[in-house]
């Protein structure tokens, strides 16, 4: 048994997205070389939601909830049934996969709350559970807070094309070494591709054989670029396999101020998450809840609209680093581009906090999604696209200086 | 180690406050007496939002935050700096001890997400946590779900006047047996009960003299009836005492439906419980923490009278209730009732499901605050004064029909 004390230590925060403004930079003034490089902070650790709005009628729909007063303030635990019986249909026709919404799904204070239920529901102390690397770290985290035991299977993203590059043979070696529970993101959280049809299939298949339940946070399944295949795990598994999926309108639809989520799986699973949350946060913010009532029902063409913007900025960021030699791989959907930084005179860490010291510019440090991407950092390029290239711009200039 | 489903199994929601949506009633017309009681439904398990509105001013808090955009939907994990700083000397006023609102302050989604973050950052598995009996049910939960063990504690608040009633000697055995954390409500929920001056300094000193971490969750402490006198144990402990005071904005106030929670403790506390805010739930929704700028900055006279509106049905309820036998203690602050039913011809849990079937009265079973309250039902008459009083009419209709 792990005692708190060890259990927190790998809980540090300190490089997390969005507590940069915790860090102290009194000895970075030492490693500095060269002068600030002006220009319009950027900060690339989240997608920056005044570039990119919440979708038209969420405001309207919070306000609908607030003026419903005690009814909405006070839903289910698992959120207002009418709401879940709204969205089930739609959700169900995203996935292509039945879902009712009464007895299969939950609302959450954002998907983070879902991933959380979604584990303390499954995984025991000691448990074994799998994860990608490089995934979103709060996968890791969470293992770890729940006392369970890191099975790490190695994501080869810069080489999978046209899979994502999940090694499939150690995924098997582990799900037959007693892995309990497999979480991972789709499309993976921070390199931005996406499993592959026979990726997700396999998935399926050794979930099944081996006894392992899923959970496949899908957070960005809704911005995919042209050309991707988007295959659910929903879709192709046994209908009576367990499977929790994730899905959120936080990010592509930029209602992160709302913190809402939704998860998806059989219905013991779904109880017992919910009786996770009625002692951990209740139930996701009354009147937030109504935002939902306008997810998967924009107005037509809007989504289109914000997927098109949204591959311009990737395609100029990622034209602009590979012509400066700087490996990452064309991400598929989602915002995160996954940069490889080369050799440098300073510290991964040390660089990311320079430069937001020097350029304006913020990241988030590779080591936060795996041990093994010390050298990668983050970006989120759901960001205005003139400020967002003249940030990746300064970004350049600031790995040149720093170069080896 | 307790295995994940013996930990479930203790989580159960089937009778918490707000989930009777989805009890079944077809094995209750065996069970029933008499025809139905008319007469306005009344839900007694939670504050009716509709009859006590909101604090002036909280919409327009959450339209401006809405308008700020990123900068308030993406704060730190631990809340907005601004906010925090704001509360700080709002709360230090209130409670009379420093506040900074820096590194002593962690805004949460709900007071139950301080409290679940308070347990979870102090207590590891085999933990000895003292607990009060009765008192709010996620206590002894979140207890046994960090599969700590549950040392419980006397209330014997019938007979406490003028204290509350803590069995301070079984208190003192608790301690000096291995107690680490304490947690406690005051004023108690369910009861309504304020631990007096003498009660809240023996706590301190006993807390201090065994080394043991107390949370105190103080979520009514502003709605105080004439003559009480509460004492803030933050005021009266050593300021290096790890104390973790609970407070929000929901139940008095009436913000329930933006889930918003502040706790207070020394800042390595608060480390840990924002590194476990930050895989759990992120933060309170960042638009609605805007609704804490106008938290204790309500008009003049506002919170006067929505006390003195409180009493009025407290003192009426308390006197129908006495008036028909049965037992109780006037509360002393918030808006919580807990009677004693008398023996009855059917099981309390039944007789309370009767209850809302017959008389449309919604109240929660006593076995949810405590193995020895089976016999007695907790109201929370934040209600309309009138449907109050016609709907406790009901009540004890229904006991002297149910009556042995």
């Amino acid at each position: 048994m792990t005692s708190l004390d060890e259990r927190f230590s790998q809980l540090a925060t300190d490089h997390a997205p969005g507590q940069e403004v915790r860090q102290t930079c009194s000895d970075l003034a030492s490693l500095a070389i060269g002068s600030a490089l002006p220009g319009r902070a950027v900060d690339f650790s989240h997608g920056d939601v005044d570039a990119f709005t919440p979708a038209p009628g969420a405001f309207d729909d919070f306000v609908n909830g607030v003026q419903m007063g005690g009814k909405r303030a006070y839903t289910e635990y698992r959120g207002d049934a009418s709401i879940r019986l709204q969205l089930a249909a739609r959700l169900a026709s995203f996935i292509g996969a039945p879902v009712t919404g009464d007895d299969d799904m939950i609302i959450t204070p954002g998907s983070q709350g879902a991933l959380f239920l979604a584990l303390a529901a499954t995984v025991g102390a000691g448990d074994k559970v799998a994860i990608v690397q490089p995934d979103y770290f709060a996968n890791r985290k969470l293992v770890q807070f729940l006392d369970a035991q890191v099975v790490p299977v190695r994501l080869d993203y810069l080489h999978g094309d046209p899979a994502a590059g999940l090694d499939l043979p150690a995924l098997e070696h582990a799900f037959r070494t007693g892995v309990k529970v497999f979480v991972f993101s789709n499309p993976n959280n921070p390199t931005g591709v996406v499993y592959s049809q026979a990726e997700i299939a396999r998935i399926g298949e050794l979930a099944q054989r081996y006894g392992v339940t899923v959970i496949v946070d899908q957070l960005y399944a809704r911005l995919c670029y042209s050309g991707t295949t988007y295959t659910h795990l929903r879709a192709v598994a046994r209908a009576d396999h367990p499977i929790i999926t994730l899905m959120g309108p936080s990010k592509t639809e930029s209602l992160s101020g709302y913190r809402l989520g939704v998860a998806l799986a059989p219905p013991a699973i779904i109880t017992r998450m919910e009786q996770l949350q009625a002692i951990v946060s209740l139930r996701a913010a009354g009147y937030c809840q109504s935002v939902l009532q306008g997810w998967f029902a924009e107005p037509e063409g809007w989504m289109a609209q914000r997927i098109a913007l949204h591959q311009a900025i990737r395609d100029r960021l990622y034209r602009q680093f590979s012509d400066a030699g700087i490996k990452t791989r064309l991400p598929q959907a989602g915002s995160y581009l996954f940069l490889t930084l080369p050799p440098l005179r300073v510290a991964p860490v040390d660089f990311v906090r320079l430069l937001r010291y020097q350029a304006q510019v913020i990241v988030t440090p590779g080591s936060e999604f795996s041990p093994h991407a010390g050298d990668s950092v983050r970006l989120n390029f759901s960001q205005d696209h003139d400020a967002a290239q003249n940030a990746a711009s300064r970004l350049i200039a600031m790995i040149a200086r720093y170069r080896q």
